[in-house]
């Protein structure tokens, strides 16, 4: 394939080198690309798809570095890469390749790596204000949020203080999709689709110029008490009004897909020299046919798919999500309190199918867990018992609704986590290893991690029983493992496997497995059993609080084994020896998960070797602890 | 005093009963028995004055509990107590009295009792949805948010959703002061200005019709054109532009201190039957002269004051935050790359002196602590190093962004938590007692809770000469202590006193304190001695992450016990256990701290002897610990 003019872009001055009528042709390499090359990965398609012409324009227009680009979500940023000397996307998303977020390690033209959304501008608006405080007042901060972005509330703080400084040189892309994963909601998308649908407010202006002034002196007066009213006339015909009653200078809106209308756009906005919004419309997934007819998502997000026809090449990885997906279903039928919150990701979160079934049930707040979550307390003091389901890393961005709304009001909210643990390739912002060091500390609320299919659907189903407290059920994105029957049930603890030692008088220890990592932890306990130790591993479900079954468990053993796939500071296995200290229990509880670092991508496989976390490496260290003693 | 109508309300239906002649005096009544019993126990005077009227004419409009009341941040609820039959002030705010927040423990009226700004919307629009759902559309929710709460992005991602349905009956109150704890910023600050001073927008559409109208058929069509313009015109006389554009209806301004003129509003928002806003401009310390002359802050929150003169009883408590505005200063002369961000609250957290000697280099973001933190990061990557100064309680609000924004871009950024701890008086909400916890599973990220005014400055000075990493430091509300020297430094550490045993072989006990909990661990380390222990105390000024010198002096002991005043599980002395453990260090480590619980309110030391806190307590537990082995 031709890629003459693509090859040739070495920085952002070869993209300002070309003549205009060189552009579409580079637009269009880009695109056939980006299809070739992530369909072989897998990656962020629809939403690169969607911002050729504009990333195009923005390095015409600008100059990166000396000019700060800040891309919100960051996985909108290949078409950047590309323009920026990184052209090699045959790892994307793999360990010691390209990032699928923009990447200080890889370029100087990166600045923010954070892929939680809305957050573009107040990273904007600190530098902004870095540069005018130290006189770099030339440089423009150049920020794009999609329009979905925008419906979380840190945008509207941003806005807020952009607005109050007039003498800053920020431009602010509104990335205008209709859509985020999903079809943006509420009162700003209903907003934006005013601005998008209204003819130009130029055009009727002069038309209202040339009816009234034809119609003598009393028309002139009329004409003349419309211009005055321009700006109410304008918020008719072309409603800015929200950007521009915050005192932001609004420029558009602009077909996002004609590259020179947006670098006019642009060079408007450049020249403005104070805080200005750009209102560009495009299309996601825009120029690849299966993206544009898929209406569900749009390829946000796809596998190693065929390029020709985007059908996948390998089947779905998300089963734990499908299986959620049939179970609220089943619950929902018996249970008409049951209502279902997402923010922003009916499909991804599996909520697809009770929307079909129960469409007045379910509630899509926009990219906001903040309000998911206190909605949800509302929801709940109403006699309702909403099930709030979200990818684990995004649940720490309601912190403290979940404390301070549902858990201090004893709210009965069910949070279920999607992608918790380990999830690799999106890299370090993506990995839902934080929740449950963070949900540990939160007063009443008890958090499940369910092993297997049958553990989940019987974790959902006990969790929406409990009409007094938070409760969470949290689940991985690595595939869903057969089933792991128990031997039996001590307590409320499932036993699954107990290796007796031949020498009576050998060590006993415990090996308690946390969600998916259940696995580790049996094969962990066969390699101690042949070592002679006694080993009996333990999955107690419903890990937080730590049951007092297993407090008491532990201190009729040696040496306790926590084997879990998230934080290892302040995790599960932290909160077993606290309870055990307390008890008067001196056994030490030897803890494995994730240490306190940020993950570099990489497939979860890879990443679990490289944090020794294969039952190899615990067996070890397990050995290891016992010989030392 | 007179006192005869309040004293007559019981419940709301006899607020309802008086008649409009009897609610000036009514409003008199309430302004006088505020002052007269705030003074004696200190609260949040200054707000309540504010909403008399406001609060009144609510209770004639709508019928509560039927109706639903749900007051942002909930200080303002005083009036909304005295009208719904709870008058005995006398020990608010204290053990076993009334709290200073909503509470449902104490009234049926109440819902939400979480003190955290810019929340009530997103409560609102959760009961609001119940509402419908279960068939009770004819009742109404009424949220009343002050102006500044509306700068927190959850109150936009709440509007952005409740403008999405407009069958249901929910009504905004806007209680626009103008200010928070400080006056109100950004760009909704200058449109709410532009909404208050605007002339009402009925009288210039009559005056169009007037004048248009006498000039024959064109003028006619004139006014036609004006009239189809509605909106328009009404957004040039009165720009309730950024409401209507997210389709919410709005009705105001309207005096809030006229009774009937707001009665009139909230009938017109409860007839309309969907989503309404209700713009009430009121002034916070209304008819109490002290308070409307505190240019400040108008008697935010007091504590016992003079009635008559407004000035307090006893001298200030807020020692350390002294200290801390004195230090900035200091490090601001001598650092010119220092700057500071305040979440609307530069007064409270001591920021006063730094802005007025660098106003250019502070900037108050509303009250927007996500902003504050990313914000924050982006000036630090613009070269300069922010103090971002907060209650400990509201850096919950921005852990995401702490975690993803400041440390995964290793921003060089230093949080200072005041009020840390356990602060009593302002209930469950305010204590700032999960902030080791939380922060303790951020990567990279150091803290250090100083022992008195000589570590804290050190503190401040070392932590603004981090530049790779987040920095914190935490101090409490309760009074600064006395310089605490220290006898020598071990390797980082301080050591704070050695008790020898008279038997060389008495087991050795190490005492860890933590901030302001060091002085209760010195008293146990004197009660423990005189059990014949050996006993060591050291204050490591950096708790997080655990100093290898504390885990390998833990080595060194039989025993470790420490003491913080932040939530024991997942606090300081759980990772000091934790990291032991990793060294194959097999020694007891004894965490006292805050249970995993919501505090009531009380004083300090009341909470603190409820949760078997105080020396003596400490001391029999660790003395039963060490009996047990």
């Amino acid at each position: 394939m031709a890629r003459s003019l693509l090859s040739s872009i070495r920085t952002p001055a070869d993209v300002r080198a070309l003549r205009p009528g060189q552009l579409d042709a580079l637009a269009q390499e880009i695109r056939t690309f980006l299809v070739d090359q992530v369909a072989r990965t897998g990656g962020h398609l629809g939403p690169n798809l969607g911002v050729v012409e504009l990333t195009i324009a923005m390095h015409r227009v600008f100059s990166s570095p000396r000019d700060t680009f800040v891309f919100d979500t960051g996985h909108q940023s290949y078409v950047h890469k590309l323009l920026t000397g990184r052209q090699d996307f045959a790892a994307l998303r793999r360990r010691d390749g390209l990032s699928g977020y923009p990447s200080r390690a890889e370029s100087e033209h990166d600045v923010v790596e954070n892929s939680h959304a809305s957050t573009a501008l107040s990273w904007a608006d600190g530098l902004a204000k870095a540069n005018e405080l130290q006189g770099r007042s030339d440089r423009h901060v150049v920020a794009v949020i999609g329009d979905g972005a925008l419906t979380g509330g840190m945008a509207w703080e941003a806005l807020n203080n952009i607005a109050a400084a007039q003498d800053r040189r920020l431009v602010v892309v509104v990335n205008d999709n209709g859509r985020s994963y999903a079809p943006t909601i509420g009162g700003l998308a209903m907003h934006l689709d005013a601005l998008r649908t209204t003819q130009s407010y130029e055009n009727v202006l002069s038309w209202g110029k040339r009816t009234l002034t034809r119609s003598g002196p009393p028309g002139r007066l009329a004409y003349d008490a419309l211009h005055g009213l321009k700006k109410g006339i304008k918020d008719v015909v072309a409603p800015q009004g929200m950007f521009e009653d915050l005192g932001l200078k609004y420029v558009g809106p602009v077909d996002g897909h004609d590259e020179q209308a947006v670098e006019r756009a642009l060079r408007r906005a450049q020249a403005f020299g104070g805080p200005v919004i750009v209102h560009v419309i495009t299309e996601k997934g825009r120029g690849y046919t299966p993206a544009e007819q898929d209406v569900a998502d749009r390829f946000h997000a796809v596998g190693v798919i065929h390029p020709e026809t985007g059908l996948p090449v390998a089947p779905s990885r998300f089963g734990w999500t499908s299986v959620f997906a049939d179970e609220i279903v089943r619950i929902g039928r018996r249970r008409p309190d049951v209502v279902a919150v997402t923010a922003a990701m009916l499909q991804p979160v599996g909520l697809a199918p009770f929307a079909a079934e129960f469409p007045d049930r379910v509630f899509d707040v926009g990219i906001a867990e903040q309000h998911a979550a206190t909605s949800a307390a509302g929801l709940a003091f109403g006699g309702l018992h909403p099930v709030v389901a979200v990818y684990a890393t995004f649940l720490n961005r309601a912190f403290d609704q979940v404390l301070m709304d549902v858990a201090l009001h004893r709210a009965g909210v069910t949070f279920v986590l999607d992608r918790a643990g380990i999830t690799g390739d999106d890299g370090a912002s993506h990995n839902g290893m934080w929740d449950m060091a963070m949900l540990a500390i939160v007063p009443g609320l008890r958090l499940a991690a369910p092993r297997d299919e049958a553990t989940l659907r019987t974790a959902l189903r006990e969790a929406v029983d409990v009409d007094d407290a938070p409760t969470v059920v949290r689940y991985p994105k690595s595939a869903l493992v057969a089933e792991i029957p128990a031997l039996e049930d001590l307590d409320g603890l499932d036993v699954l496997a107990r290796h007796e030692a031949a020498d009576a008088g050998a060590r006993r220890v415990l090996v308690v497995g946390v969600g998916s990592m259940v696995g580790t932890g049996l094969e962990v306990a066969e390699q101690l059993a042949a070592h002679g130790l006694h080993v009996t591993v333990v999955d107690p479900r419903w890990v937080l609080p730590v049951p007092e079954a297993l407090t008491k468990l532990v201190g009729e053993h040696d040496h306790v084994v926590t084997v879990e796939d998230g934080l290892v500071d302040g995790g599960v296995g932290s909160h077993v020896a606290q309870r055990a200290v307390e008890q008067g229990v001196v056994v030490p509880v030897q803890a494995f998960g994730v240490p306190r670092e940020f993950l570099p991508h990489a497939t979860r496989d890879q990443l679990v070797t490289a944090l020794r976390l294969t039952p190899g490496d615990i067996t070890r260290d397990v050995l290891t602890a016992l010989s030392r003693r």
